[in-house]
């Protein structure tokens, strides 16, 4: 089967669309943004619409980059993927060798999940983590005096913590009562120092993450606390938690309240709807809500079945993403949603994304012959307005943008001022941005004119809730994964992090003067004091 | 004198750099990275050292990086700039036609300062500030209560908010007791919503920042909390605080309970060191502690006036940024803290690099003929090497990453795990990964492979305290404001956020139906709801 998979440079459309790209649409022609434009390039989809009148595509375009996505069978490979099939690895080289499951673990609402075993298997830990919050309203999981946990810290890195972190900052507003989470993740002594100073250890619950159980950070975290705990006379397994890899070496009931599982079909990065991010979600919003999550990340998953580009968002997503890539050279993507909620969203999928396609080999083992995945970056409008916009309009750099907005607030807390309120400003400058982008404009003063023809699309959505949450996680999951098949890169393993972890191991041996201190440059002029 | 500056593809170097560039160092050749390279590629400078080993260059490179420097007359410029030379303007074409002066405002500490009136307006306004602070420590401002202010709400966008906030951020661990600063910035109502959900506004300053008086976001930010200080019974010219330009709306003694000025000459993104950041951090940190941060970015300012560029560090950090974008070709520049005091810098310095050179007209007007500022981001380090790092080893882009670090922890909370502390760590883990960008590995498993010769400079500090906060912020300034010179461009406008607002006008006043549905695409399908 491996065999099969194609990159797209292998597929009959890909010499079509490169004469395409020659010249692209004009969004600077005279009347290239008609009303009718903009109504017809809509892909509606579950919960997000996907708004792409601000791509430089036309209908041919769009034809070619279905026949791309049939080419390579991406429909096909999802199906696989979600059904089970061995999709982590790389040719005859030993690797992850893994299934791909994260779908599994919220494909809870059809009456035949894509795959029963894993589904059941995260029906279990979701049963288990429903009696656990149900304990902890109940007051039957208490500390030692008999007091609610009103905190949870919760210890990870990388996958087991942009993806929760940027979840629970977008649904703040759904918090229960009396619950508040940290995050604990930088191996910096201060960014546990900073968390410890504020939370009341007492009352707090601490939830460890870490799938092989020996991840270096998030272990020296977890001594760090686990001390301040037993500092503060508290005994840590009465308040300790674990997410973790089955038989890993924190798979110890001895030393944690309660253990959740993370199967090894899950990689970090497409954790957030494995028990990484349902237990602290959990926690914070209850488990309805959670559910609600799930629910719409599910959605997505579903609609990622379509095989027509432009009913399927994620696949239409990722298609206008090669497209802006690989056809009209742009090397950055931005990510900018118009809403505070979800300023740590575009940090979630830089690392998502990155760390799936950041790779320069090919299933088959052949190195890549295209540009794979881009730099992912971003920050909430109308913020960056008042930052980096100006390049984005004038600079020389050309940045594919991705907009994402909600027609209401979460909160409602709104004021009229100048005629219009806060929300309505908020859509407003959206739209504009899209717009002036794409236009430009001719001014006498070259200082003052815009050359037009910078792309973007929008992902519009009604409000920023549980649901639609979930939705945008699981659609840019899938828009990643299409993406990382149309490259054909193993989009599963991150190999690239192992080189400079043995280096560090190194160098920190000769920082404690275990070894001679001939390795690796006098360990870097000894840890760069630099004599 | 306009005339008389030039672009580096007008120097006489630019044609060696060229040529030296068609092969740059090769940084995975056997004995390149040799214990001599590691200790002679260092510039030290005051508060940082910036090693520069894990860079393309030879002394040969850096010969020609010092002769484009000269002919472009970088620190002659620098120096114009300082004592206050009209540099914010393009040609004959009606600009802003200003000063640029942030320096000014830390330039306290030598008896003869390089613009001495705009120095003694630095230091009229701290003057008053420290008398201010001064009744707030002593309780004679205070609440209607007569109860202390111990939150302060900064409300401002853009160079009003990035700075103070990465800033305030970083020095959290040098807070006095009892004060704590919020921000609002998104006009996103579920911004201010969210703030105001946290905070007594009874024992709250509310810090209103905008030059101009007119921003809309910070406008209608302040009156959405000047609603909420009314239905709370309190009187709002109790509780705001003014930072604004002379004459701007905002500049009305009658609605404030105390005014600062931000003088014409300072531009938002480099407001740090005036009034914006000063108010904030002089009321999180104290009067003494704001010195310190003036006093360290200070320091930079007289670094800067250094010719030679292997003495200094902003210069030489913007002579490798010009070799890595315009020489070898690399569009992005990632800032990696290995601090996570640090966390929101990145964002800050994507701010003031991209809106200061985001640029395609030069001085004179004539249209850039090179590549002007790069994409700026970036996140703390080790959280990253989780995250995107993958794509930094082993991805089709190439990215110049620019590491900072610090030898000390802030907070001194360690804890030694598996042999070595965690700052150790911390540090190890940076220096690796520079060594392992740089040197690559070979690897009979392609997948396992790392072509190395990715370029990296480290900022290396003793530990992060304003001193050294201060420092920073202005090594960084003087650093874009020396590229933005080696383009010709004028770093100190933004014209290019105009087009925007004017579009959010005209889809709003459609919103809000007061013109025909003709305008914009029917104000883009009525704002998106799409019919």
């Amino acid at each position: 089967m491996a065999n099969a998979w194609k990159s797209i440079q292998d597929c009959e459309a890909f010499g079509t669309l490169k004469r395409l790209a020659e010249h692209p649409f004009d969004l600077t022609a005279q009347r290239a943004l008609t009303p009718e434009r903009l109504q017809s390039c809509v892909c509606r989809g579950e919960v997000f619409d996907l708004l792409y009148p601000c791509q430089r595509v036309t209908s041919e375009v769009l034809d070619g980059l279905q026949s791309l996505a049939d080419e390579c069978a991406l429909v096909d490979q999802f199906a696989e993927m979600r059904s089970g099939a061995v999709m982590n690895r790389i040719g005859k080289f030993p690797s992850e060798e893994r299934q791909v499951l994260h779908t599994a673990s919220r494909d809870l609402f059809s009456p035949v999940p894509a795959c029963e075993a894993a589904t059941n298997q995260a029906k279990a830990e979701l049963e288990r983590l429903k009696a656990f919050l149900h304990e902890l309203d109940q007051g039957e999981v208490c500390n030692a005096d008999g007091e609610a946990f009103e905190t949870l810290i919760h210890i990870g890195i990388g996958g087991s913590y942009l993806g929760p972190l940027s979840i629970y900052e977008a649904l703040l507003p759904y918090q229960k009562k009396n619950r508040k989470v940290f995050f604990i993740s930088n191996v910096d002594p201060d960014d546990s120092a900073a968390v410890l100073d504020q939370v009341d250890l007492s009352k707090s619950l601490v939830l460890v993450v870490s799938k092989s159980g020996n991840t270096l950070e998030t272990l020296s975290n977890e001594n760090l606390v686990r001390s301040s705990l037993k500092e503060a006379g508290l005994d840590p397994a009465r308040h300790c938690l674990a997410v973790t890899g089955q038989s890993s070496p924190m798979d110890n009931p001895d030393r944690y309240l309660r253990s959740f599982y993370l199967f090894d079909y899950i990689g970090g990065r497409f954790s957030s709807t494995s028990m990484v991010g349902a237990v602290t979600l959990g926690f914070s919003l209850g488990y309805e809500q959670l559910l609600e999550f799930l629910k719409g990340a599910s959605l997505i998953d579903y609609t990622a079945m379509e095989k027509d580009i432009r009913k399927n968002p994620s696949m239409l997503l990722a298609m206008l993403g090669i497209w802006n890539h690989n056809f009209l050279d742009m090397g950055t993507v931005a990510i900018l949603p118009y809403s505070q909620g979800l300023h740590r969203f575009p940090a979630h999928l830089q690392q998502c994304d990155m760390e799936s396609n950041g790779k320069s080999v090919q299933r088959s083992s052949l190195p890549v012959q295209l540009k794979t995945g881009p730099i992912v970056w971003g920050e909430p409008g109308t913020n960056g307005q008042h930052a980096f916009y100006q390049l984005l309009h004038q600079g020389t750099e050309d940045v594919a943008v991705e907009f994402i907005g909600f027609r209401r607030s979460q909160r409602g807390k709104d004021m009229v001022v100048k005629g219009s309120s806060s929300q309505q400003k908020l859509v407003a400058n959206l739209l504009a941005q899209s717009l002036a982008l794409a236009a430009g404009k001719d001014d006498e003063n070259p200082n003052r004119s815009f050359q037009g023809n910078r792309v973007s699309s929008i992902l519009m959505g009604e409000q920023l809730n549980p649901k639609s949450m979930g939705a945008l996680v699981s659609l840019y999951e899938a828009k990643i994964v299409f993406q990382g098949f149309c490259w054909n890169v193993n989009s599963f393993d991150q190999e690239g992090v192992q080189l400079g972890k043995i280096l560090a191991v190194q160098i920190l041996s000769v920082m404690q003067e275990e070894t001679e201190e001939e390795s690796t440059a006098a360990a870097f002029l000894k840890a760069a004091g630099i004599k």
